[in-house]
């Protein structure tokens, strides 16, 4: 029987180019989060049922991935990283430092409509302070976004600030309505209000409000002129306490790239007490599209600086020795496995993958005590001392 | 109706303190495999089951993880990494450069006996070079795992190295009662082979056996004193073709934490055609309880290095603006997020996050210009100027 080789719809193969540019960007969040303090936290794919399910609403129970495992157990798949934190807190209590700050970067789980672009398996970076209701922790929320977008190289983003206050006791379709703004214009939110009923004075109301005396004690403190307070901001809502926030970079469409903030009625869900919590999520197939739009990935093609070849089989070992000396120069060396291939295809493999270098010994070479050093992108070559060539590579 | 925070058998959270350890040793597995230019792979953890099944035996079809999904799809979760290389080298086939050296290194499903001490969700590296077949690819694999031990800080460690060839025509009961020497030690393996009918002289024979010529090229070509022919080692056997081999390491004795070796007739299976692939997996289970028995793994206990604690509210923007310094200057910083803790709850804080230094800045502080550094294990404490303070701790 022949099996066709393919992937699940919504389910992604990384090869090495896109896997490394991943890492790259995971690397980089990392270090952003564990320069403000955060430590990571790791959680299993797979959950009771009960943990997860009820958690998002009935459209997450349905795009959720739910079987019963060997053992009869109901088990469901992650669906996103606030459930597992929340059962987290509950279940280690006090061997957590509080506030616990927490990021982690893991895959989640949804049976997504693939037609609209969505994945159903794709990679979130959160970062959580659980156990801190002031200001000062908004802001730090804040301030870590922007640090991060910095650290990628992103110059110009606007991030989105509004109080769940700013809504008052406004109905939650207005709200839903109104948080459409940017997405449908006045005209669309006028007429959903209207269609629903609701006084369509709402939204200048709620357009020119002021930010509430806690929401403007935040930005005072991340005092940046990228922090923008924009009242129609909602997030959806559901779960929103007090802080929202989003971000979006200029020049790119497709959304914000990073949401998030207060809500302090979730955390405490499996510890049965409230818990305050603030934090934001980060898109990451959003990050890398707009890095790639923004040609911010600088990151070299290849895996390994330099191919050592193999002219005969009489010579392997000196390549084999050569490659040994350029490793413990710190130098990713990568070399030809198969002794008697021709230099041709030894040449055409550097090129498909395109790493920069290429050294190789042959009699000549052999006989002077040097190397022959091959610049692929010119194929302008040079007989020299490894040493000199190892300067060049490094 | 409350629900109990609770994990599945078999999986497990990693808190911040074992998180970190994770990514540390990740990190140096990359930085390995890396420098001998092998890149990275990521594949679903869903995949169609009929790309999984009947890959592992019977016992692998049992120990699946195996459910329909919301489009009636039987799929799969990754039970190996292995297999999804070969259905990845034939979906991409021309697109990928032969030789393809690549690492994966993420979690696999096994619904294991966890009374064992096994787990169901557990992480595996592997790194394999498809489409050569060279004693020196052999050879390189070798090599690899030796560079591996070596950067993690293991001194004595032998590799155990065999060739399929060894074993001959011997039937696969009597290679399987042999593999467990070391196991059950010669008596048991003899019992073994007297129960299953099989004349006991093929253990002298197999233990007396001498590398194949094949074997003794890759062992010459590696020449390092730790690579030892064992000709007894089968490692189950069932794929191998060619190179076994093994690595154990001393003073750790739960079992092998590397294994691997040539199997020819597995990554051709669904591109139909055979395709040579050499390569070793790592239990990474085992190489961390090792690195921690033998106290090698050198990790500072918090991210963060210093805690910037608040003296009251006044002092806020002081304490918030010396961690932006800190932070600029490479050091992870924290800062304390309420403004009017008392100072002890925010020292607690930190000894319970072993963060080995805490700065406070209050009125005598700012008078002077200084901030008053304190070293928490010792809770010796100076009054000192920023700069110095950041010399003390970077």
């Amino acid at each position: 029987m022949s099996i066709e080789p393919r992937t699940l719809k919504g389910f992604r193969d990384f090869l090495p180019d896109d896997a490394r540019k991943r890492s790259f960007v995971i690397n980089a969040f990392r270090r952003v989060f564990e320069s403000y303090g955060y430590a990571p936290l790791e959680t299993p794919v797979l959950e009771y049922e009960d943990i997860l399910a009820g958690k998002y609403g009935d459209e997450g129970d349905k795009l959720m991935y739910r079987f019963t495992d060997n053992g009869d157990r109901k088990v469901a798949m992650r669906y996103d990283q606030t459930v597992p934190l929340a059962r987290v807190v509950a279940q280690y209590g006090n061997d957590l430092p509080m506030p616990f700050k927490r990021y982690q970067i893991s895959n989640v789980y949804r049976a997504e409509n693939t037609q609209r672009g969505r994945f159903r398996e794709f990679l979130q970076a959160d970062i959580d302070i659980v156990g801190a209701d002031s200001a000062l922790s908004d802001a730090e929320v804040i301030k870590v976004a922007i640090s991060f977008l910095e650290k990628l190289g992103f110059k110009k983003f606007t991030v989105s600030v509004n109080d769940r206050a700013v809504f008052g006791e406004a109905p939650k379709e207005a709200i839903i309505a109104i948080d459409k703004l940017k997405k449908i214009g006045e005209e669309g939110v006028v007429k959903e209000l209207t269609e629903k009923g609701i006084d369509v004075s709402i939204l200048e109301k709620i357009k020119s409000s002021t930010p509430t005396p806690r929401l403007q004690a935040v930005i005072d403190i991340v005092n940046d002129p990228r922090v923008v307070f924009e009242p129609t901001l909602a997030r959806g809502l559901d779960y929103y306490t007090g802080l929202i926030m989003e971000v979006e970079i200029e020049g790119y469409t497709a959304g914000s790239v990073l949401g998030g903030g207060r809500y302090n009625n979730l955390i405490g869900m499996f510890a049965g007490t409230s818990i305050p919590a603030v934090g934001f999520g980060v898109g990451f197939s959003r990050i890398m599209e707009a890095l790639e739009e923004q040609n911010l990935l600088k990151i070299d093609a290849s895996v390994a600086k330099v191919l050592v070849g193999i002219f005969s089989p009489e010579f392997e070992k000196d390549s084999l020795e050569t490659a040994a000396k350029l490793r413990s120069k710190g130098i990713n060396t990568e070399l030809w496995l198969e002794p008697d291939s021709k230099m041709e295809k030894q040449i055409k493999y550097a090129v498909k993958k395109q790493i920069p270098y290429m050294i190789v010994i042959g009699p000549d070479e052999k006989e002077k005590g040097m190397i022959t050093l091959k610049a692929l992108a010119t194929r302008e070559q040079k007989t020299l001392p490894l040493e000199d060539a190892i300067k060049m590579i490094a």
